[in-house]
């Protein structure tokens, strides 16, 4: 705990010339933009609001109290450089097209090496490496003939070559008020009221532009060879996938969440063998960032409906426990796609109608939409695909149409 | 936004006679308990630090900022009850077993009904319910025979019916405290500090005891019939598993994670079939709560050490990253089992000293501890099975003990 004895409950702008270094977001260089400083060690230095590592922020809190965490301990970033040159591309520098992740966050100790040689307590946001990745499926892909090794995107044991990325949410509020339409002062007030009083500096500190958020991050799988990403005429698959631990994980067969993610990836290993590149996005943002509680409550609202688990009361459920359908927010979406510089994806494997909006309307360029095939949906599934495909899911020719939304599909408790 | 134009920065205690209902932490009934009130729709009925739904809170409260959820909503709880009864238990009413959970969570609707006809808004922090899970590992175990299917734990198909849970954190802040061992005052210090300032009603609030933290939540899986938890000569197998996304969902090489896992469920699945119970459970602790960025800085960090990826590296490669090796804080993962009202575990499948450590330091007894089999580890993952073993991992005769710990036996990054 240390040398601060007397607490500041909520700080106030800095006199003139006084202060941390600046954020121009969206400036032409890295040195422009100034690096975000979200480090505890030095709070005169700090130019955000909130600190890093999204919710993992409070277990090294826990760890400084309980005595296991030196509290001035600042990360020796030896060795950690990407594994994967990324930028910088034209899009870091426009502030309207990333406005939910720092850019730089890679390469901070490259990009701000005198700083943090300054003693500025500044660290990386996003991370990447590579790794070799073993699905069941892909075995079961190679054995069925769906997918064929060619020893280097996919092996003959199933396993396929990557290079993966970790993104903490690095908000730049003005950009976020933006992107959702509203003012920023009251998406400060909101963010501070309706998370029960979560950072003071949300309001008064309307000086400090950015604030890294207690939330989740996003995972970043690249397959085949990156650099087909920033070539037009090489083609990219992409899955953009939220979290959905029941079936990501368990297989949870009241969704189609892994049986779509493995197709993806499937998709993306034979984009990659067509001189291509595959990419999936994976967001954590369980339940519609509704969160798991709000998700097995509607569960059960569903399956205890008198009509029966049914298409039609798909959306009404959710309505009632959590007030809204969706919490995702896909509009914030793009950015990581603006961080990887693509322009273009030719094969969305999506459904999504939100997912397709959102990256169209930040001038993302997408060809097919692939769809889930009709033998991977699970037993379970087929009222929450109906439910989607008749709220506006994209349908093609291949896909059933659903019919009969009020005829209950899913299982009742009793049956399981 | 509407009502509230005068923004209170940080509230202070109520003056005697006032303010809400008081929170008595291990009392003997639920009624004398009293709810957890941390709804915000009345500021002057709660009860607590924070909000619901750990970090998903934030997007909630994106949800009131971009106006699509009604800012005084209150969840309609109809037809979402637990599906199976659980609890009370007798370990519900001592303070000192249960500390980061509301053991009474997932019954608020039924129990503490009067008040929320008196308008207080009281949401489940636990929810219950019944699902199908159908994961290809389990396939392939039938396909070898490893199991069999019985029709009624495991299905030919190899499906597995499931009762399953999602539990959110609710901290008492005096006894988090006390099982780090350190000041309740220290604690709430350092929860403000090194979170950049969260929540000053941590330091200003003393009276309010329990803090909602927006960190992730607890997902439990029950194979078999649960009534097995609470008969002593009924066995139980368990696995106690800490996320790891990368190798949870995508099958990533370097660890052990997801070999462990569906290894456990498989002994879950036997031990279901003699007439007893498993438990899955599985805690949002990505990264040993380090977070990704930080696992994947670390990845870097140990294929490039000079030395190559080597055991007697491991760890300390994490220790200059983040200062610590390890910030999962064990010690309050057995309050599951309190809440599950289990007292003995007869087959633990971990090797983890730590987490067996903390389940018997909280009277938890722990028959037979299963390893890992030696055939299930992968190609990268020997380094952390090596590391782990030397610094205390249980190992018996069936496993074979690490040799030459300062020699790389992880791929190097030129080898993906």
């Amino acid at each position: 705990m240390g040398e601060s004895k007397h607490i500041v409950l909520t700080s106030h702008p800095p006199k003139d010339g006084e202060g941390p270094v600046n954020i121009v977001w969206g400036a032409p260089t890295a040195e422009q933009r100034g690096p975000v400083i979200g480090g505890l060690n030095d709070p005169a230095q700090r130019n955000v609001v909130g600190t890093h590592s999204g919710a993992y922020g409070l277990y090294r809190a826990l760890a400084v109290a309980a005595g296991a965490l030196d509290p001035v301990h600042k990360p020796d970033l030896t060795n950690t450089a990407p594994t994967q040159e990324i930028g910088p591309f034209p899009q870091w520098s426009d502030p309207d097209k990333i406005v939910s992740i720092d850019p730089y966050g890679h390469m901070v100790a490259q990009t701000f090496a005198s700083h943090i040689e300054e003693g500025a307590d500044i660290r990386p946001t996003i991370a990447v490496t590579r790794a070799r990745i073993h699905l069941p499926e892909m075995r079961e892909a190679i054995t069925d003939g769906r997918v064929v090794p060619d020893g280097k995107v996919l092996l003959d044991s199933g396993e396929v070559s990557v290079t993966k990325a970790a993104v903490e949410p690095v908000w730049y509020l003005p950009g976020i008020a933006n992107r959702l339409n509203v003012s920023e002062g009251d998406l400060r007030l909101s963010l501070f009221e309706h998370t029960g009083g979560m950072y003071p500096e949300l309001v008064t500190r309307s000086d400090l532009k950015v604030f890294l958020p207690p939330i989740g991050h996003i995972s970043v799988y690249v397959l085949g060879d990156i650099e087909a990403f920033w070539d037009p005429t090489r083609p990219l698959a992409c899955r953009v996938h939220d979290e959905c631990n029941g079936s990501d994980v368990f297989g949870s067969d009241i969704c189609t969440c892994r049986p779509y993610l493995t197709h993806g990836i499937e998709e993306c290993v034979k984009t990659a063998q067509e001189n291509g590149a595959g990419l999936i996005v994976y967001n954590r943002k369980e339940g519609r960032a509704l969160g798991e509680v709000t998700k097995f409550l509607v569960y059960n609202a569903r399956k205890r409906n008198p009509g029966g688990d049914s298409a039609e009361n798909y959306f009404g459920s959710t309505e009632c426990v959590a007030g809204v359908q969706d919490m995702r927010f896909q509009d914030l979406m793009p950015d990581v796609f603006h961080w990887l510089g693509i322009k273009r994806i030719d094969r969305f494997v999506s459904m999504s109608n939100m997912k397709y909006d959102a990256l169209v309307s930040q001038g993302i360029e997408i060809g097919d939409r692939v769809p889930i095939p009709d033998e991977l949906i699970p037993a379970d599934a087929q009222v929450e695909m109906d439910a989607k495909k008749a709220a506006g899911y994209f349908v093609d020719e291949t896909v059933s149409n659903p019919k009969d939304l009020s005829k209950p599909k899913g299982r009742s408790l009793a049956d399981y």
